[in-house]
């Protein structure tokens, strides 16, 4: 099967190293520290609101948003029963090469003397830069290289840091949560890979495409500290003070009412009432996407709360009802569900922020700027997303074949079975018997 | 069996949504945002010293207390085989509810210009008010519905918003770290419910009431996060600067102290000498609640440490020897042993903040509000509890029959056995084969 | 067997309950809360720097920090099969004692009035020096009892305190993230203790002595959590404000390249390209390590990316070749790798620092007072790692015998089978049908 080289021994290393070498030339060149002598001239529409009265002021707001890409994003990924340590692991990867070029491409837009001046504001914007991938790894997750999937970062990010410019500089639109920009633009872009990368082999299911009792509790850990620290993603970069606050009340009540709506439609759908854990893996945080653009706007808590209510239900009924049909009928098959949890909720926000801004619910802001920027980050995704799988269905990246899809063992070591026990042999017994050294 | 209406299909989707719409309307009528602009008219003993110089100022505190929460109890509760799923599935749906229910209970004795104005402050409470019914939850984990698990929400988030009230205000106690309000009123609370839901046909042990080995590793996510940050949770509200800082020495002091007997003791009374993962689980947190109402009171490292060392001894003790005979003698049934990780160490910690104010050792305090402070909780829990109990009794919440206690698949959706491996068939091999669609 | 008499239940608890009975008294003397009065005679040559403005500043990087020490290191050593009660419950009792010792022995350097008094600072510090312990204990997981290691505990961080001391004080060197202090002390120290208690028994390997799926899901918890808060390790006890920035900076970036380094290199060093678990869980880290002294220095952000490239090279090959020499040729069997994560990481560290310093990128520096510090701490953790290894392989601590290494259920009750299903009998189905009571 020449199509299916999914051995990564020469491939894979010499990716990783020089995408890594070519990142620490450009850093050489390019980065210095921020020693807050910087010259001001930086365009950025927020970053002149958002100069930190001390350098490590954003720090605690930093580290939350660094635990929800990081923990959030990699378990809730490791539903799937055997494909937990590509979820966590790949995560890892992805996220640690994507912030690194995320602060590339981001700082290249806000040179100051000819350099990008690191400081924690800009590491949370490389880190937020990363969860676009995320969102998109979880589209293609299980059917895709880890080569693949450092393509599909390099170029993603890049385009994520074009519409970002446009959005927040240019169009001058509010989307302090990044409903629009991070969540809609990395789950559209996400399904348009997934449609280039189409495969009919697995539209009947696959065995490995389900989840185990104990792999569905390690998703709960990214899904409850996602819920938990979401409040930090949608105001770490708001203006500090009160209206910061204003982004984590809204944030908070968002979710909090959120969880609501996803249990009750879960179980007003599901067979004899029963929940869903996918459900509520995933519908339980379409409040926190849903409420991002609006999060520092003025549209009182009851405002937020009806969002999150809202974005539940869409999101569960998505689960239910759109996947099933994306797949059968659009042949985009969406393996974690992110147009769900992320693409309608995204739009959603977009959409809230366009009602917001029109009844002046926030200063300086203006409607068509808000429904242009929702236009770009949509228009961005489809397109560069399209284009992305296009190059990664080039036939040299390692792919795995249909049958070894959603199974870590094609690209990692997995502790073997147990041989001697092999009459009653179950996944929870692949023990590797290493030989101690 | 008709008294066994399990299903949940109309009864918990009507319920939960109607509660989450009845709060959104009362939001929009109570709640708007902090501005900073308030008359001060606050009645709230502790409030007035801790108007934060900065909004965001108790924002990180927040966040620690908000992981103990969702993650902390969640977690915690994971240790049976097969009730995961509802342990953190349902703590999270209770908190979800549970702080939008105490943001309003608590505010509406703090009304300023008739509005509820929310802050960091605020919401810090709110999820104080869940861990409530987080605790009771913990008491008749396994043998109760969402739909009944609400009502206990609801009715147990207003007690105790009563009994914080006239705590905090009317006798103007001490209780910085809430042994009291929220520690022994939780556990007492849920040891009533329990009381009232005694179920006979548990009385010999029940197969699912126990783990395995996976699920108590679970467990010890939940534990761990706690007692990191229970310093957090017993200084979140204490007065800003050196008083801050004397909560969290006592509370760090106290854990460290309490571990050591607590596996001190396990060991002293298990078999052959071996420690007990519900011991560890569990007695090791006793000395952040026992430390709960002294922790800003001027009792010297050393007074913490003993508070703490006495803590994890009794805890110990009282999983071995008192959960026992409260289940054989009194009918009281606590899953999670409630009594020993909240309600005596709560009881400790109310008769030493009793002490140490009676020495002084708290300005302004008076020995005998705090003794009416412990008398006022404990009388709350207990009526409120029973009351709750029997609401909570009637026959038509869905409560579970006995053999379906402690198993999420009443509830929930559970991953299904693979056929084709029926006869090794193990609890970690039961996997849901989806259909990819 | 008389010389394994691994019944702990009388000399445990004698010996944990003494030494903390003794902790307390010593407390009682000598530690006060910080209440911000002191004469300033402090000689710690950083502490001058660091009176915090406000006493709570420093408390989320406490917070970062104690993540680290507790979820961290207890979660990474979860990955073996049949260990994870022992990883995350002793490195609970290992490091809860460990802090009141460290807050004593550092602090009778740095009396004030005769009195050591707690802070922020102090707490940082005290959780720091327990970091030794926690990589020593990885050297010898699985092979030793808890009364062997709460001798460790107490040995070690003495001897750490002295060494600490005259490093930071007497040779003023520059270690600010503890690459040699810690990472290359207690990974030497660890070694040395392994080789005293060298098992030729175990030389061919042990059945329990590796892992299952779900145990290297569990070890990435702790990796992440390390990963993520490695910046906060490396600046907390930074000078505050761009200095501080500077530790965030340069750790953030070092561990994000030391990540593709790893990747790269587990992949080109494995069988069909493939990667492995044990690199991931660990190389991945080692960029932290080695950044750690020169982290506050301006090498510059690709200075910092080069330091953790080359880390996660070396880490990663150490597993693959060195640590199986080490063991056959040297007697040193070092069950979690701690020389590739900590031992050579925190050599290189100390190296760069040397060099750093040379080239003048941190004022005030002396290379040859780093070269004397990284020779001290060798020194101090062989030599103090080898007597206390004499002390812990007198035979009467309970040490386990061979065929019982890396096995919970020497130490702990474990949930025990499920008897009716003997025939398809797998770890994950060890049940412990507890009665309920």
């Amino acid at each position: 099967m020449p199509a299916y080289a999914t051995n990564m021994r020469t491939k894979f290393p010499i990716v990783a190293l020089a995408l890594e070498i070519i990142t620490i030339i450009l850093f050489a060149v390019f980065v210095v520290y921020d020693d807050g002598k910087g010259h001001g001239h930086d365009t950025h529409s927020n970053e002149t609101h958002h100069k930190e009265a001390q350098p490590m002021d954003l720090y605690p707001m930093f580290q939350d948003v660094h635990v929800m890409i990081f923990i959030g994003f990699g378990f809730l990924m490791t539903f799937l029963k055997r494909y937990g340590f590509s979820s966590v692991g790949l995560n890892l990867l992805l996220a640690a090469f994507g912030l690194q070029w995320g602060l590339l491409t981001q700082g290249l837009w806000h040179l100051d003397d000819g350099k990008i001046k690191v400081n924690i504001f800009k590491i949370i914007n490389a880190d937020f830069s990363t969860a676009t991938v995320l969102i998109s790894f979880g589209a293609v997750l299980g059917k895709t290289s880890p080569v693949q999937l450092l393509i599909m970062t390099i170029l993603e990010i890049t385009v994520f840091s074009i519409n970002e410019h446009l959005v927040a500089t240019v169009l001058k639109a509010n989307d302090v949560g990044a409903s629009m920009i991070i969540h809609a633009f990395g789950a559209y872009f996400g399904l348009a890979v997934a449609r280039v990368l189409y495969r009919p082999g697995l539209k009947n299911g696959h065995e490995n495409n389900g989840s185990v009792y104990h792999s569905d509790l390690f998703a709960m850990i990214g899904t409850v500290f996602l819920w938990m620290f979401w409040p930090s993603f949608n105001s770490a970069i708001a203006d500090a003070g009160f209206t910061q606050l204003t982004a984590v009340v809204n944030t908070y009540l968002s979710l909090a009412a959120c969880v609501l709506s996803a249990y009750a439609i879960s179980s007003l759908v599901e067979h004899k009432g029963k929940l869903d854990m996918v459900h509520i893996q995933n519908a339980t945080l379409a409040g926190g996407v849903a409420v991002g653009t609006c999060a520092d706007m003025n549209i009182g808590p009851y405002g937020a709360m009806l969002i999150g209510l809202v974005a539940g239900g869409i999101s569960t009924l998505g689960f239910k009802y759109l996947t099933p049909l994306l797949a059968s009928k659009l042949g985009i098959q969406d393996t974690c569900g992110v147009h769900n949890l992320h693409g309608m909720p995204g739009i959603l926000g977009g959409l809230a922020g366009i009602v917001a801004v029109a009844l002046g619910k926030k200063e300086g802001g203006v409607a068509a700027m808000q429904a242009a920027a929702l236009a770009s980050s949509l228009g961005f995704a489809l397109v560069g997303g399209a284009l992305t799988g296009l190059i990664m269905k080039l036939p040299f990246w390692g792919q795995p074949p249909d049958q070894n899809c959603f199974d870590d063992s094609i690209y990692w070591e997995v502790p073997e079975e147990e041989e001697e026990n092999e009459e009653s042999l179950t996944h929870a017994d692949h023990s590797k018997n290493k030989v101690e050294v």
